[in-house]
């Protein structure tokens, strides 16, 4: 039988060789210095491992609620009206059996951020519609967007990465349906102001187009006293966030999806006969994950960003990140090679970074992970000054 | 913001609400005689709950590879070539790093079987594309379908619950991309013969069809020695397996799909944008799960099973259930209601069951699940007893 013939168009249309890539060449070396990471170097904090195993003792191990375990999702709602009281707070009444819990919002515990975002793409997108991307942006955007039949259109954010309204605004047609905002970004690690925000923000409902702000690395902000996000001004952006980054559990699957009901509803639905629910154990834990203290970590990655900042200015153009656990420099002119080029004359030297054409259109820069450790933060470093001196 | 016009045709098309009105009724109940319960009454075995919680204790907290853990695909792979050494063992060479695996096939751990049907139909269906369902069906099936843009096509196999390639052929168009068998079935407990299952093998070759075998209750199997199974005969039907019926674990989110290598590809591509990956201590635990005895579950429900046939027999048209842990009977005409009707005049003996309306296009018949303990059965069995007489 000829089970080619069987595949769409769709999920042809994918191309995952970029990043299939960057792992085989990390598979193939003996010790290499990794700095291609996407994920922290740190284990689940003590506590919240504790309470996944005494959750699987006590029988957490059935499907729970679609839109996830009751207490995850009031200690859930209860932080975001603790943070975002101005925005989140109802005048009276709640919904969600959360008192003061605005009606006209929804909440979906999701297996992930990119569940939530999987379930928001099928749940708004359809062929026709287009989809604005900054770029560069983190590479499921894509190719979920290709998966839902969209069509991806890319805002050039170079050379400083900021998402504004002026180079938003060109690029809406009557055919956008979302922009999405990743803020702190991957691969960038660029953090979007609230001005910046709010401008994009008041763009979107002038023009009916919906909007996405990922904040998987929320909690890894380093300039800011909180991190800037549309949750400050308004309840109309569809807001993600995880677990998995901030506690290191990636492979909890676990995260959550803010927005406005009529969407939430939708993905909720379609949550039902997809994920079912977002893993039990991980719920259970979820709910003691929240009072645990990262800043530790925290702090720890805000070193690390100096250190990349300090030894890498004046060698390469280099936007400082102000959040999540990368940096995007740019490969000197001088070198005349391609981000991709360049990520493979490092191997040579046993450094592993990914070149920027993995997440962008251009393919002129390359991604710096600092969530490893210190020592084989620095002897890569040693290797990227040495290589342009 | 009109946040609805943003929705898509393919979810709104997606109605849920009989299956939700069967969990708000549960819930409106004081304490039912609950028979809508789709999982094993009983917990995950001791063994497989001490390796999950050893696992979150020892690092297994981090993304696994998108095709899942190498010891968990392993031990599947080495399981299904024990199980089926006359289509599952290669000549000579082997893939996935395990000798004697076939080159042409693949395996890919999921979320899940839900997890895995939605990864399937994503990557063969496209709109215009037919799926051929048996009728009465799993709920999720003609959501899946919907999702994907094609449109499902009901084979009916009242009132015997056979899926026959008799019935099925004369509804393959040259649009007919998907045929998808259950056994043993939900809502019915039908399970297919080895000769059924083989004709429609044929069948589904001949014409083009990808033939998927959904078969998450596969070790429910109450009166063949082992289950009837395209594995049997051929590698080019996509299997479904999970853990989360046979060892109690809905809420962990893992399963497995085998099949031809070019759908496993895409498959396995899609994940990497989607779910990423199975759930991490659920794979490390599935290792131990799979020497788990679960035989003496399986004989409580056989005995079960006999029991609902024995009491409701010549009461109800009933086809005997051969598996899981659901059978589905006739109302009686000379009630002269619906499944749904029925099942409503159940809520006021304080008993739940789902009307057929839920997995069929007629509304006819009503679901129970005897999974649940003894005494909630035999209470519901007089109840259902008592209102025919």
């Amino acid at each position: 039988m000829d089970f080619d013939s069987l595949l769409t168009d769709r999920v042809l249309g994918i191309d995952a060789s970029g990043v299939r890539r960057a792992f085989d060449l990390a598979a193939s070396l003996e010790d290499p210095i990794n700095l291609s990471i996407g994920l922290p170097h740190f284990d689940v904090p003590e506590a919240v491992k504790a309470e996944a195993q005494a959750a699987i003792g006590r029988g957490m191990n059935r499907y729970t609620p679609t839109q996830g375990l009751g207490e995850l999702r009031e200690r859930v709602m209860a932080e975001l009206m603790t943070g975002y009281p101005e925005t989140l707070v109802a005048s009276g009444g709640g919904a969600g059996g959360v008192r003061g819990w605005p009606e006209d919002t929804g909440l979906l515990i999701t297996s992930g951020v990119s569940g939530g975002l999987m379930l928001l793409m099928l749940s708004v997108l359809q062929p026709g519609d287009e989809v604005l991307i900054p770029d560069p942006f983190f590479v499921m955007y894509k190719h979920l967007v290709t998966l839902s039949g969209a069509t991806p259109v890319y805002v050039d954010t170079y050379p400083d990465f900021r998402l504004t309204a002026e180079r938003v605004e060109p690029l809406i047609t009557e055919r956008t349906k979302l922009l999405l905002l990743n803020s702190p970004g991957n691969p960038t690690g660029v953090v979007s102001t609230q001005g910046e925000i709010d401008a994009l923000s008041a763009l979107c409902t002038e023009r009916g187009v919906l909007l996405c702000s990922d904040e998987i690395y929320d909690l890894f902000t380093f300039d800011e006293g909180e991190l800037p996000s549309p949750l400050r001004t308004t309840r109309h952006a569809v807001v993600l966030r995880g677990f998995s980054k901030t506690y290191a559990m990636t492979g909890w699957r676990l995260g959550y999806a803010f927005g406005p009901r009529a969407v939430l509803e939708q993905m909720t639905k379609l949550q039902q006969y997809s994920f079912v629910c977002a893993p039990s154990t991980a719920q259970s834990a979820g709910v003691v994950a929240m009072d645990a203290d990262v800043s530790g970590y925290v702090a720890e990655y805000r070193a690390r960003r100096d250190r990349v900042v300090e030894r890498l200015s004046g060698l390469y153009e280099l936007t400082a990140p102000g959040g999540a656990f990368y940096a995007f420099p740019k490969v000197p002119e001088h070198l005349g090679m391609t981000g991709t080029q360049f990520t493979e004359s490092l191997i040579e030297r046993n450094v592993i970074c990914i070149g920027g054409g993995v997440f962008s259109q251009r393919d002129t820069h390359f991604r710096i992970s600092y969530a490893c450790d210190e020592d084989t933060l620095e002897r890569g470093l040693d290797v990227l000054v040495s290589v342009v001196n």
